[in-house]
């Protein structure tokens, strides 16, 4: 057990992309827990788009301030505590953020909450954890696909992405994934079930849709937005479901673009768009959480896991997901 | 009676503001009802902004084909009737187009529909027509406004907005409308009862409704799109609705500038962005119309009339939408 304790902290807010120059990388005392509190070793820490909104400035959450420690999920261990509800050697996750050691209390942001036991932490934290959630209540609650309908999904070799079309293929809908490269399209064919794959990066998305759902799409899951977000507004079906998840094509750079020109297709087409955070489900987990490991046990999802390690490749590792580089959920191990 | 029919047709398609030249003024020979058909006197015809989609492209409705008659809704009086249903004399209404006489037959798109009774032709095709119809759905079916709540009108001066912006109010909801002019925006409080009115041509909608609707928006009614839609999006309240009626600010000229920016707050905000067409309600008119009238007899309701003449007027009717001139619902009365 190293006797200090590693961060990064935000230097200041990143204009484009982020790049390591925007985060110190400093030490400090490992801290003591108060009264009621715990201290965690963090062992899975998570990679997600959303972070990339925290530093840059508020949203659903507080911006994270110059100087903080980076924001992230992660899961660790509890290697002293004074709360009754928790004892050394119990997992647990939350915001722990970009540091070996964290002070976890109720009532706080880096609040502990289960992991799904039984299964190794890295699943924890993709398919059984946010990310898994993401995609079962985004996709049922606000998309609420009905079977035979056409699902698209956007960042479909993504992490929430590729559940998203695993489940709605396991609803018993007609399933289009959008991905970058011949790879990942392929993957999401052979491997994920997808019916077919659109590749961003070599083909026109909305030509190919045309030929892959000439009926429309009756939802169509958002990760990414831009290009991909006004071609499915421009072939939506009549009362099309738009869950918007994220947007990662506009969160590194400047917006000058504007949004979806095809917006008003929403009204010739009756559809709705709809915004949803996972923050929101967390008293619903526990649904989710069964639902989800039901089928991984079954054999019938899969959890894709891009994993890195070290503390250090911290930053390098968050660029991951803006360069399209990871393939599924992105983790960083910083402890075994 | 004249005997020659007065027609407008479409001779191409606008790619900017409607002009006059987009049309030709012809006349040709007065039809005859086939069996089950109608021939119907054309006496006020409807100037609605989503005409310019009519005659631009396929839309909802399949695009006005060059050399045909330019659509419209409209009411006349039945002249001559081979349809047991209806006899001479009787008030219909439907998409009868810019012309003196149309032949209309149930399943064709010039059907014939009731007029609602007892009031002037005007106010049956204004706030007890499609006009009222349309604020009544989409206010209360889409935006489901709770009494408390603080609404949002744009375009709240014109035809649909009014009456928005007065069922808002009569709800229980704080309301506040945007409107071009210190005229417009004065009659909104002064006349209409809303609580307050921005006026876009000399304020920035966004900093104002900062200081007006502190807590954030509930409820935006959106017409118009452009700076509205932005401004409403980036001041959505938690769990907010847009219920997506039109987007007259996008109508004429390209629409290079893109969508909504601030579209991604609707993730942030949990929000719904949700388009509607009062198509979709014509069974449930008879409720809408009951609801509308009883408040209008109780003097509750205003309707606000912006009445022209002569269908040799119709082009430079239909464009006063477009230029923001019209002052409440746009009717253009051609025969008495």
């Amino acid at each position: 057990m190293p006797d200090l304790n590693r961060q990064w902290l935000l230097k200041r807010r990143p204009t484009g992309a982020v790049t390591r120059d925007d985060f110190d990388y400093v030490t400090s005392a490992i801290p003591e827990p108060g009264e009621g509190e715990l201290l965690v070793r963090n062992l899975v820490i998570s990679c997600d788009p959303t972070q990339r909104g925290w530093i840059a400035g508020d949203t659903y959450l507080p911006a994270v301030k110059i100087g903080e420690v980076v924001r992230s999920f992660a899961a660790g261990r509890v290697v002293a505590s004074k709360n009754a509800r928790y004892k050394e050697g119990d997992l647990v996750q939350g915001l722990f953020g970009w540091q070996d050691y964290v002070i976890a209390a109720h009532g706080r942001e880096a609040a502990p909450g289960p992991v799904a036991p039984g299964v190794p932490l890295e699943t924890a934290m993709s398919l059984l954890g946010m990310t898994g959630l993401t995609a079962y209540f985004g996709l049922f609650d606000i998309g609420k696909p009905q079977p035979g309908e056409t699902v698209l999904v956007s960042g479909a070799a993504g992490a929430t992405g590729s559940v998203v079309g695993q489940l709605a293929k396991l609803h018993g809908c007609r399933t289009i994934g959008i991905a970058g490269g011949p790879a990942k399209c392929k993957m999401l064919v052979d491997e994920l079930g997808f019916d077919a794959a659109i590749d961003y990066k070599s083909e026109r998305i909305g030509a190919r849709l045309k030929e892959l759902a000439p009926k429309g799409v009756d939802v169509f899951f958002d990760n990414v937005g831009g290009e991909a977000l006004d071609a499915a507004l421009a072939r939506l079906a009549m009362k099309g479901r738009i869950v918007l998840c994220g947007g990662i094509s506009q969160y590194d750079g400047d917006r000058s673009g504007g949004g979806p020109a095809n917006y008003l297709n929403l009204v010739v087409k009756r559809g709705r768009m709809e915004g949803f955070l996972i923050l929101d489900y967390l008293k619903r987990a526990p649904e989710g959480v069964a639902f989800l490991a039901e089928r991984l046990l079954a054999g019938k999802l899969k959890d894709r896991i891009d994993l890195k390690h070290g503390l250090e490749n911290a930053p390098e590792t968050l660029q991951r997901l803006f360069a399209g580089q990871n393939d599924g959920k992105q983790l960083l191990r910083i402890a075994e």
